[in-house]
C-alpha cells in the first residue's frame, strides 16, 4: 500500500471514529478513566506490552483513581491515526511512534528516529537534557498534544530481503516497507519505499507487492514470521537506530489534571522508557538464536560501501528536511548539533569499550 | 586510605549514628517522611541530583503524602556506610552503588558494575528482564533491604594518570584509586588499588598517596578538578562500563507500605534510571571539550595490548569471585550467561551501527 493511499483510508477511519465516540475522559466519583489508542496489536512484544505496562503503572500509582483503557491499533481508530484521535479528542492518549505523523509536522520524525541518527542512550540524552523535550512540546502545542518518551525499540535490524544486498545497485527498483525518513533514503537510492502498519507487512510480503521490509528486531520479527517468506536478514539498520515510542495526550485533558496526576503520568512514561528498551534487548538475543538455528535465516552484514552510500543519501535527506521550514530547521539544528557532541562522547565510552571488550574471550 | 582502614572508621561512624537517631519512618497525620542517606555530596552532578530527583518524584506523585529527606554522604553516616544505616534502621533508604558493599556480599558487585561487564542498556536488560532483579532481591532479603536500579553513570573513563600508560609494565607498583572488583584487576596487574569516597580522592592525589584515579566521566571529573594534579586521561574504562546507581530501602519499612506507595517508589526509581543516564551522557560531551580545550588535558586510548591484559586479569578475578560461595556463584552464572547473549545482540545493533556511522562525515 502506498503512503498516500494509506493516509486517505486512515483519515476516513479517523473521522468515522470521532463521530461515534464521546468526548473524554470519563469522570465519575473522583475516578478518571482515559482511553489510550495505540499503533500496535494488543500486547504485541515490546510495543503493546509497553502501552499496557504504562497503563498499569498509572492505575497502581494512583491507587485506582486513574485508569487507562488500552485499545489495539484498528480497534478504535486505524493504527497510524492515533495522533488525529488524540488531537480531536476521540481518545485521551496514544502510544505510538512520532514518524507516523511526519505528514502533520516533518520535525516529528526526530522524536522517533531518523536515518544515521542516535542510539537509545543518545536520544534519551537529547530529549531529557539536550533541549529535545522543549522542542517536542513546541510542536505538540501546535496540535494540542502533550508528548513524552515512553519506550524504545532499540537499534533495529537492517531488514529482510529476498536476495542479499551486495552492492548499491541492488536498491534500484527495490520495493521496501520502510516508514519515515528512512523510506526517503531508500527512494534516493533508487528504490521505492512503502509505509505499512506492522500487521499489514506479512500479507504484502506474501502477495509479492514488496521485495523487502524492515520492522523492528529479531524478537518482533520472529513474532510476525517474516522468515517464512524471506531469508536474508541484514544488519545493522541505518534507518531506525533507537526508535522512541511516544506517549501523546490531549493537551486539554492534560491541563485539567492536578500536579500529582501529571507527575504520575510523566514518571510512568519515563519508567517505561527504561523498562521497555531493556525488554527489547533481553529478548532480541534469544529470538535471533531461534531465527538462525530453527528457521534457516541467513545473517548478512551490510558492506561498508553500501552503508556509506546509505549515509550519504541520509545526509542529503536530513538536510533537505531540515531546510523545509523554520520550525523543522530549529529541531534539525538542535538534533544535529547534539548528535555531533554525543557521538564524540560515545566513541570514548560505549563504542570503543564494546570494540575492545570483544578482544578477550571469556567463554572458551 | 586503605579499604581495611576505611571500613574500620566507617563502622564506628555507623554505630555512633545508629545510637543517636530514631527508628524510621516518621509518620504523622497520614504523612510519611523517609530519611535517605547517600554516598554523594549534596546535589553532586548525576549522583546527588539523581537522589534528589527521586525524592521529588515521590513527593510529587504522592501529592506530598510521602516525602524523602536526602542526606549528603557524611551528613548522617559515612558515604560508604549507607547499607549498614538502612539495614539497621538508622535511615529508611539509601542512594548509592552496590559495589561499595561487596564486603557484605560479594555478589553485590554485579548489581553495580564489574570489570569487562555490561554497558547501561545491557545491564538494564539483565536486571529488568534477565533474572537480575530476582537475584538482587534474594541477596537483599538476607540483609532486610529492598533494592531497585535508580540511575546509571554510564560507561566510565579509564582514569587519570600522572604518566601515560603505554605498556602492561606501567601498572607494576601503581597506586590507583579504584573500588570494587576493578581494584582487584589493578592488583592482579601488579598495582595497588585503594578505595576512597569521591570527596577523598583529590586530597589523596595532592598528597601523592595515589598515582592515579578513576572516578566517573568528564562531567564529574571536571567538577572535582583532577586535571589540576594529573593530565593524562585514559579511555575506555574496563572497570565500570555502566555503573548502576542503586536504591535500597529497609525491608520492614518497604513491607509496611501500601501497594500504591510501593508502585510510586518503584516507578520513581525506574524513571530516574532513565533520566539520570541521559544526564550523564548529555553533559559528558561538553565537559570533555572543556577539559581538553581549557585545561590542557591529554586524551590517551588504552592500547589493545594493555586492554587485553586487563581483560585476562578481569576474567580470572570474576571467575575467582564467582566460585567463592554458592550465592555468589548463582549470580555470576546468571550474569555471565546473559553477558554472552547480549554481547551477541549488541554486536548486531549498537556496536556495528556506531562503527559504520563513523564512516560518513555529516559535518564538513
Amino acid at each position: 500500500m502506498e503512503r498516500r493511499q494509506f493516509l486517505k483510508t486512515g483519515a476516513i477511519a479517523g473521522t468515522a471514529a470521532a463521530a461515534s465516540t464521546v468526548a473524554a475522559p470519563a469522570i465519575s466519583m473522583g475516578h478518571k478513566e482515559f482511553n489510550m489508542v495505540t499503533s500496535w496489536p494488543k500486547n504485541f512484544p515490546g510495543l503493546g506490552t509497553a502501552a499496557q505496562r504504562f497503563a498499569d503503572r498509572v492505575t497502581n500509582m494512583s491507587d485506582g483513581k486513574m485508569t487507562v483503557k488500552v485499545f489495539a491499533g484498528g480497534e478504535l481508530v486505524h493504527p497510524l491515526q492515533c495522533h488525529d484521535a488524540v488531537e480531536e479528542g476521540t481518545a485521551d492518549m496514544y502510544h505510538s511512534a512520532e514518524y507516523y505523523y511526519q505528514g502533520k509536522a516533518l520535525a516529528y520524525s526526530f522524536f522517533a528516529s531518523v536515518p544515521f541518527g542516535l542510539i537509545p542512550a543518545e536520544i534519551d540524552a537529547w530529549i531529557h537534557h539536550g533541549g529535545g523535550q522543549e522542542l517536542w512540546d513546541e510542536i505538540g502545542a501546535g496540535f494540542g498534544v502533550k508528548h513524552f518518551a515512553c519506550g524504545n525499540s532499540g537499534s533495529q535490524m537492517g531488514g529482510w530481503f529476498k536476495q542479499p544486498v551486495t552492492s548499491v545497485e541492488d536498491f534500484k527498483g527495490l520495493k521496501m516497507r520502510m516508514p519515515g525518513l528512512g523510506g526517503r533514503v531508500i527512494d534516493a537510492m533508487g528504490g521505492s519505499s512503502v509505509t505499512l502498519a506492522g500487521s499489514e507487512i506479512m500479507p504484502a510480503l506474501q502477495a509479492g507487492t514488496i521485495d523487502a521490509t524492515e520492522w523492528v528486531g529479531p524478537w518482533n520479527d520472529l513474532a510476525f514470521g517474516f522468515y517464512k517468506v524471506v531469508k536474508f536478514y541484514h544488519y545493522p539498520g541505518f534507518h531506525e537506530t533507537g526508535t522512541v515510542l511516544s506517549f501523546g495526550m490531549n493537551k486539554g485533558v492534560w491541563d485539567g489534571l492536578s500536579a500529582s496526576e501529571q507527575a504520575i503520568i510523566q514518571s510512568a512514561a519515563t519508567a517505561e522508557n527504561n523498562f521497555d528498551l531493556a525488554e527489547f534487548n533481553a529478548n532480541n538475543a534469544s529470538a535471533l538464536d531461534t531465527l538462525l538455528s530453527e528457521h534457516g535465516v541467513e545473517l548478512v552484514e551490510f558492506s561498508d560501501e553500501v552503508f556509506m552510500a546509505m549515509g550519504e543519501a541520509a545526509r542529503d535527506v536530513l538536510a533537505t528536511v531540515g531546510s523545509t521550514d523554520p520550525a523543522t530547521q530549529k529541531v534539525y539544528d538542535s538534533f544535529m548539533a547534539f548528535r555531533k557532541d554525543v557521538i564524540g562522547w560515545s566513541k570514548l565510552s560505549d563504542q570503543t569499550y564494546m570494540n575492545k571488550r570483544a578482544l578477550v574471550d571469556f567463554y572458551s
